[in-house]
């Protein structure tokens, strides 16, 4: 297994800059408002200081990475659309017409589609092509896929993030597409957030609740033919997993190596952070939570990784929708830090 | 008592428009995502159309109205700041230094600071001056103020919208500003959400336990001093009340009036969002919940008035900060409305 690269960035992760963000702590206490009042907004200030070392680092070039990839497990009938849908929406995402291109167009981030897994021939001059291999196989058979497999979708994730950010980016968003991969995502939970089954499993897309008891049995096979060991993240991505899972564990890993901040979008994105958070703890100071997924599992599996969401919108679409939906309380976050009045230039009282 | 323009508004409020309601759900199910995954994003578009009548109305020019005012029981020693913090966070406002004016910059919304009560002579070139009297009484002694000064109070929010949608403003946002109206909001809610006063009295910018323990007494008072008529908002917000509460319901009425939306801010604004709804029942379609406030006992007071919040960041300012923050939600929905692909138009297969 070619882990070397995956292996050399998990080591290049640094500590976030506590002096950093013990500054943002006192200017925010400068403000003109009681200490803490503005709550996980002045989180979200202190933890972009500590992951860029700077007071108000600028933050405005951004993106959001759509990984897309295909489910073998599809063939056992676990969703509500057909698998043809994930090329047909990566399509969609490169003409600008989904629903994450709208909301990225709203916040000025850029939309970057990768396809790591999709079964389909795909070619466009703005998709990022690093094709693992064409979707997973039917996990309640075999493997959904090889160690290595997982492996360089991991990478193809990291070396993304590289991309971009020597494009200028600097800060992240996660997204995805995989018809049936809300079935994955739920394997992924019961082995490696300890989550039983039936609080793993959800509706996804909209599927009704005699479907989501064949989604647990689907799930209970796939667990039973490939025993992942719970030990070993990438072991259990890789039998149970999706390649865009693997890859969105690799933008959250990459970008926490270049000291950029990452919005974790839904339920599927989240998967990811627990893998990363299995592979690479260090990792997750350099995550923000976003939207509590309508999908049930959700508020748990967050809770596992560490991350506490913003909006609670029942959104359960994925795409990065509402990751990008936080990018705007990054910038008030930095607007806060940069335009406020503090008690002595405001001539306001303190307690 | 002149009521007679509180009472021309309230017979003015129409029922949402259902027709409008029913194209936009239509519309929505037409586009790329399973049907109601947005979730409260289409909640937002449905609710828009209901109100303006149009099926994506052009709510581009909005306001925050800061409601100022005074409160007499700030003698008990109630809240951790002075009560001239209230005429100087007016000025900040005024300046353009307060949290509310950095994030209603970020989202293009003017604000607009009203003095309905504030107890020291205030004139400024920005400042609408509604002022019916300085400062409440101390209510734990008599009533806070006497019915008409209420009605009056709420009459100046009225007319502020009134002013403001005769100025090109089209969607508005609830702001208050008043040392010690936690207090009056905590009395409100014990009558007329029926919650306990443990429940309803919190911490509000930043007392101790002992310091709340002794907030509890106060309002336990100023209850049975008063002895304000659960059946009868107006007078439970005469005796209980604030002049910025009773001027927040009045903008919350008057949007209504005009078909316009109006975005509710935290316990405070959710206070007078509970009085409108109580005089004016048919105002609270036009209302939509913004965020979930630190301060305990917003959860049960939303309940009450019947609205679901969005953003849960342990937000306990005021000022409108967490209302304005919903503007860019409402914008992200009508963006979804008019920018996202239907399934024919980009040939995705539906479920």
């Amino acid at each position: 297994m070619n882990d070397r690269k995956l292996m050399t960035t998990i080591e290049s992760i640094r500590m976030p800059d506590r002096e950093a963000m013990d500054a943002a702590e006192r200017h925010l206490n400068s403000l003109t408002k009681p200490p803490g009042s503005l709550g996980k907004l002045e989180a979200i200030a202190r933890q972009t200081a500590g992951i860029t070392g700077e007071l108000v680092p600028d933050l405005s070039a951004r993106a959001v990475i759509v990984m897309a990839g295909d489910h073998g497990v599809c063939e056992e009938g676990v969703s509500a659309f057909p698998s043809e849908v994930t090329p047909q929406m990566v399509h969609n995402f490169l003409a600008g017409g989904a629903a994450v291109n709208v909301l990225a167009r709203q916040a000025n981030a850029g939309v970057f589609c990768v396809d790591v897994g999709v079964n389909a021939e795909l070619a466009h001059p703005k998709l990022i092509s690093r094709k693992v291999r064409f979707g997973t196989a039917n996990m309640t058979r075999e493997p959904a896929m090889k160690r290595e497999e997982a492996v360089a979708a991991i990478t193809a994730g990291i070396e993304t993030v590289e991309q971009l950010y020597s494009e200028g980016y600097r800060m992240f968003a996660t997204g995805e597409m995989g018809i049936g991969n809300t079935t994955a995502s739920a394997a992924l939970c019961t082995v490696l957030a300890d989550m039983p089954i039936e609080e793993a499993v959800g509706l996804g897309t909209g599927i009704d609740e005699g479907r989501r008891q064949h989604k647990i049995q689907v799930v209970e096979r796939a667990l039973a033919v490939n025993r992942p060991d719970a030990a070993d993240a990438i072991d259990t991505l890789a039998k149970v997993g999706g390649l865009e899972i693997a890859g969105l564990a690799g933008v959250l890993i990459g970008a926490a190596s270049l000291s950029c901040p990452v919005i974790v979008d839904g339920f599927i994105s989240t998967a990811a952070a627990l893998i990363a958070s299995k592979i690479a703890p260090q990792s997750v100071p350099y995550m923000l939570g976003s939207h509590l997924s309508h999908e049930q599992g959700h508020r748990q599996l967050l809770q596992a990784v560490g991350l506490s969401p913003i909006i609670h919108m029942d959104m359960r679409l994925g795409e990065g929708t509402g990751a990008v939906l936080c990018f705007h309380f990054v910038d008030a976050a930095l607007l806060i830090m940069q335009e406020m009045a503090t008690f002595e230039s405001a001539g306001v009282s303190q307690a």
